[in-house]
């Protein structure tokens, strides 16, 4: 990330608080303070005018914002974070009207709304809808941080043996990561078995059985951005059950995949991908088909059944189509990819589809 | 825990819910829906009237819920929170005053508000009030997660040799967390040399050099409770400066552990491990003395300079004074106690203060 990209990120913000006739955005949501300012710690506020961009930090995070900080004056509060902004306010005389993000808490807000004496107004998804669209720099985040996840991954197939628990797989993936020198986007998932059917299962103590299928949902963050990948496979011999699920599951994935093009529709996407699997007598999955992520796992645009919108170029988004059938099994496949004029840019090719186990 | 346990929290907080005359509370905050339902997943809240306890989750949780909660009615929510709280309100004729905490979200605030006619109170602390004297229960708990802790830092040991990274030796112990069926409490902190004058610092891919010293902050999570602890220590032999730095650490964490017992003001703990280190002619930290924790890594009661109020029995916080110098070194040594009428019961002595390297 340069002074340029951090620059058109602003102008973009801008544009946005100008059509809302905001003068000064208080930035609460960690995501969009990095995204403002290049920081990285925690703690800390931006906060944007029309003609400067501010970080609130204190003494414990100065080291830190001086060396990541781009284009952004540094403020270390020596008080409460309330009593800063409105030191601030007292030197930014032309400020009229302030917005704050609605994901502040009520807490912050009141605190704030007894200090300030202007009118905040609770406002939401401003930099979250610039953020949508991912700039060069946060692309070759993602890839790398995808890169680190498929090491990773291959790096733990040896351990996938019989008697392993969800609980140590998941760790033993997430010490692959951090030796990578990333951190994980969210809380591995590794489920075996039926286990596999909840979508949000937490790995246990289930040891591994010789026929057992793994399902393992992961992904690695890089310097602030995330991956999101699903694998699924038979530890040994796959049933033919699994085969039939697994397949029908890969043609939804690629069905989607294939209408994916900036300017379709997104329920075009999910349904391409759902009646996939419908047409081969299986249940459709109850999640979204795919969501966005960068600096957060979650993030725009959402593809479900009810979404409205088209995909834009640059978006990065998941592909996530899903078979549950609860007490018997959960295969799903998930893929990262890049959105463009012409199609999409598969980035999780290097993230071995099939694992070869060694036993 | 059992029904009696979670009948007793429940009646604190009505108790606190009255005299604050506030009828129904509705709980957004993890750790506090946990508390007083016994559910550990996602996206639920908690709402207490004077009759009952109701959980309001959905389909992906209704499973779990049914396995995990004691003495609370599950609601499954097909539509918003808002519009789900709205239809049990309805049910709830007699209730006029509601409660909501503080730490919700503008968002989901402004969602409700706009859904349910009463005016909704903000309102803070009153579970976490309660939830400040550790119940039976909870005491096991920690001592399960500190057990774990003890146990993964003494299989992380032979790791620490020159070369290793901070990343590395942190995912190390996760994964011996892991491998012992926990979480992490917070994100580990391994810092060498220099880098641990920085109470925040992030493991990075630093290398481990023969002498350099390393401070390891950590702590499992189980069945929801965490743990807290650090060690310091040298990899190789250690420097006369290091063992002097570390001996007034000692001395502070004794001095203030000496003075803890229910019914003590939580300055005069503070104030005996910062004197301690001042009168060492070193520089006294700037953080807080400790904290309490349980199902949160920071919780009641906080012990800083400038505490007000006196510790209770059924405390458990940290004590953790340090020591640190920028571009030198940096020494913490925290341990966990548990506040008795009489003093107080050590809860880290099974893990080892210096440890023993292999190399």
């Amino acid at each position: 990330m340069n002074r340029e990209i951090i620059g058109k990120r602003i102008r973009r913000i801008r544009r946005e608080l100008n059509t809302k006739k905001i003068d000064c955005l208080i930035v609460t949501k960690p995501a969009n303070v990095t995204y403002t300012t290049g920081f990285m710690g925690d703690d800390s506020w931006a906060i944007i005018t029309k003609r400067a961009v501010y970080l609130m930090t204190d003494s414990r995070y100065t080291e830190q914002a001086e060396q990541e900080c781009i284009g952004c004056r540094i403020v270390a509060r020596t008080n409460s974070m309330a009593e800063a902004v409105v030191r601030l306010r007292k030197k930014l005389k032309t400020v009229r009207s302030i917005g704050i993000e609605k994901s502040t808490s009520l807490a912050a807000f009141e605190s704030l709304k007894k200090h300030v004496k202007l009118r905040l107004k609770a406002v939401s998804d401003i930099i979250e809808t610039v953020r949508r669209t991912k700039d060069s720099s946060e692309i070759v985040a993602i890839k790398a941080s995808i890169s680190i996840s498929a090491k990773a991954l291959k790096q733990t197939v040896g351990y996938i043996k019989p008697g392993v628990t969800e609980s140590e797989l998941a760790g033993m993936l997430d010490f692959q990561i951090r030796k990578l020198g990333a951190t994980n986007s969210f809380d591995t998932i590794v489920a075996f078995g039926p286990n596999a059917s909840r979508p949000h299962h937490q790995p246990s103590k289930r040891k591994l059985k010789k026929r057992d299928t793994v399902l393992i949902d992961f992904g690695a963050r890089y310097k602030g951005y995330c991956s999101d990948i699903t694998r699924s496979f038979a530890a040994g011999r796959p049933t033919r059950f699994f085969e039939k699920v697994y397949e029908a599951v890969q043609q939804a994935q690629a069905a989607a995949i294939k209408t994916i093009k900036a300017g379709v529709e997104m329920v075009k996407v999910d349904a391409a991908a759902r009646q996939a699997i419908n047409s081969c007598d299986l249940p459709v999955y109850e999640h979204g088909t795919g969501h966005g992520f960068g600096l957060e796992i979650h993030e725009f645009p959402f593809l479900k059944a009810q979404s409205k919108g088209k995909l834009k170029a640059g978006d990065v988004i998941t592909i996530e189509p899903g078979v549950y059938i609860p007490g018997k099994l959960g295969v799903r496949i998930e893929d990262d990819v890049l959105v463009t004029d012409t199609g999409c840019k598969i980035l999780t090719n290097s993230c071995q589809h099939m694992l070869k186990l060694s036993n």
